[in-house]
């Protein structure tokens, strides 16, 4: 029965029903358990919502656990190993947030809103039922190297940006935080114009920062999208391939 | 006779004058339809414009539905099926407003906004008469399932960006929706500043989002150009070999 | 004589001391002509370095003007020509405005207005000096044809963002230009925040305008980028066979 | 003993311990060394701080003027030549604003600001450390050519667009200065909304200047981020063959 329960939850074969079934229940149950933090409610039928998705994710988050040793291959030491894995820790992460507020009470309120911020975690339960991440996560594992120079390069570019902006006008960058959120908000090009330099020397740092910086900055952001036109072009080479050969086999 | 209101109403013919002038005409009445949308009046002259581009969008919908046969060449069950279509539903949005706004006066007030908004639909009436719309669909049916992925993640980003803030900062984000247009004007770097955070903690998403987000929602921009840029390579070649192709045979 | 004037004035020798002087006064010419426009000033040394300018400007153009035959190479027919091609009435802008405030006295101030607008024109003499506007230039006449049809996608998705937001929400939007300007501003991601929509119905639009409309406006920046690319690759190619070229010739 | 200094101090042999030490000793100081003025104090541990690694810096620069022969290789003119080369230049600035407001004591606030913001610079004693610059340093000298041309049209572009705004509406740019920030912000797309045409001839300005310059703007950025990509592919590209070698040796 273990071995059935283990082909139902994590293998993804079109044609077993049970299997099927289990996936969808699971994605209609992680949207519904969005709701609440959405609504910004824990009233009446958000309550329900957020008990019964809480509920569906615990027995979840048991069966794998219960079924460890078929997926890590590990024997007895699975057991022991799958609460530590990554997914094992977004499962935890998706539940205990409304355990713990319906056990706690309502007494502690700032804990609870942090607690209600974890919730947002069960999106990453959605991972493990994506076809397209896997396409975007081989992206960003081939392009590694090069986006952790890049990634390096443009926070260091906004440090520096940011240390520059408060050292030449410091009455408007409180502290070095603003300095640092003013920098990204302009160099990503977003300029809410909630925060900006307005002092002439403060107001020159900001155009030749952002005219060097926007390449900087934008690098990581095309680099990622060259590697996916990569990843692309690679899966429909492998997939024509792989019709020839079995016309070839034929 | 039905043959040759076919021909002047369908086939772009260059040679052909009065099929030239229809589609002229029709060009002309699209743009000048829209004028009282762009003025946001209905009075005097502009009433006069309304009615005529709908008395001539009328006849020209009653003239592709009489030809429906010849273009559909499903014989007489052509006639039925012709409404249906993509663009005669189109061609049927153009008309309605005015119309019913004709018939029902000026009681509902209401509606009638809900109509002009309607009338806007009289541009792609024009899709049929450009010739640039064709290259850019082909390369968006190219691209079909990239963009169905990128745009997938580009929404989800989104989405789990507007959650995050929403249940960080809920003071600021009064609806999900707030959440989800903030997340949505910030990541497409447009920022116009009517909303944004402003704790220390909505900052910080505010900054992590924007440095990652961009780069994700710019990938379907970025596949929709270079897919754009595929199609007119193509097109470029094609011509070429087709003239090597007249000179060989020569 | 002459011909010794159109040297210096036309063409471009480095060996030529004359003909670099010349260059260099020019280019200064035009940089003083526009301090005056830059400070908003038209007293003292303003207006002196207008007047001077002026008088440069005029004798260039004579000069010019009187050696146009060995320009066009049409023989008496080319004095007549040569005021109508587009770097002649380029420079006659440049004369005209001071021409006309110095006779005219400061009775006009309306048109004293438009005339200091149009001084900025003498920057377009500029062109002439410049060595990396033909390159420039090279790129967008290749991918002239493809400009045009994503031009006109540009436009027309901006015009028709326009006309929908106006339909509903004529409120924000009080003339169909505030609607294009509102829409230009959003679409090129400038978002100042002096204008957008502030009802639900207009945000949504806001949104999904953006999200598509970003990959259409952008569409042109990407097609001069990729044609400038391929004009500095052909460059340096060209370049390197004319070495080899020059190498097997030896 | 000079020379185990000079490969102390300027070899980075991952197997030498000494040296790996003292060029996290480095790194440590310049952040520390930079906390004063993130953190905008001068008092207490901020002091100790900014004293701490003033002298850590003086010792460095000190034994890198020690060792100069070693490393320029011109004998005893080595000494004089050192103190004049750019890295040198960097370590004297990172050390003389700290230096000075320690003698010059607390009398000249006006200097001290601009010594403080001088003290950013010592940022720049990372880049000796950093391995990620080396890469985009090549792919910008490699595109030098290109880079200058594009850089001094987008200068121009945003001159001209400057000059335009400035002369149709005077009153919303008091200075030259505002009219190049404006043009900046906007070109750059990003916008912060503190300064904007409010005439409808500047608005007609601002949308042409957008939707034209952003392309010019952005090609820079374009051209860096393709020569950085070519950058990577050549290095791994010499990577491999490096590996082949080794093989076809063995």
């Amino acid at each position: 029965m273990r071995t059935r329960i283990y082909e139902i939850i994590e293998i993804a074969d079109e044609n077993d029903i049970a299997s099927r079934v289990y996936d969808i229940t699971m994605m209609i149950s992680i949207v519904v358990s969005l709701v609440p933090v959405a609504a910004k409610r824990t009233d009446g039928i958000y309550w329900y919502m957020d008990i019964c998705t809480t509920m569906i994710f615990m027995v979840d988050y048991l069966l794998r656990l219960f079924t460890a040793d078929k997926k890590l291959r590990k024997g007895a030491k699975s057991f022991l190993v799958y609460p530590v894995t990554p997914m094992a820790i977004i499962d935890l992460l998706a539940i205990l947030p409304s355990l713990i507020a319906v056990n706690g009470g309502l007494r502690l309120i700032k804990l609870l809103r942090l607690l209600r911020t974890l919730r947002v975690f069960r999106v990453f339960k959605a991972v493990r039922y994506s076809k397209s991440i896997p396409i975007i996560v081989q992206a960003f594992k081939k392009q590694r190297e090069s986006l952790a120079v890049v990634g390096v390069l443009a926070i260091g570019y906004i440090m520096v940006s940011a240390l520059i902006v408060i050292s030449i006008e410091p009455e408007t960058f409180p502290t070095f935080f603003d300095a640092v959120y003013w920098a990204t908000v302009s160099l990503t090009t977003v300029g809410y114009g909630d925060i900006y330099a307005v002092s002439t020397a403060g107001k020159i740092i900001t155009m030749i920062s952002s005219v060097f910086g926007i390449a900087i900055v934008a690098l990581p952001a095309g680099i990622i999208t060259a590697g996916y036109m990569d990843e692309i072009k690679m899966k429909k080479k492998a997939e024509k391939e792989e019709k020839k050969n079995e016309k070839n086999e034929k």
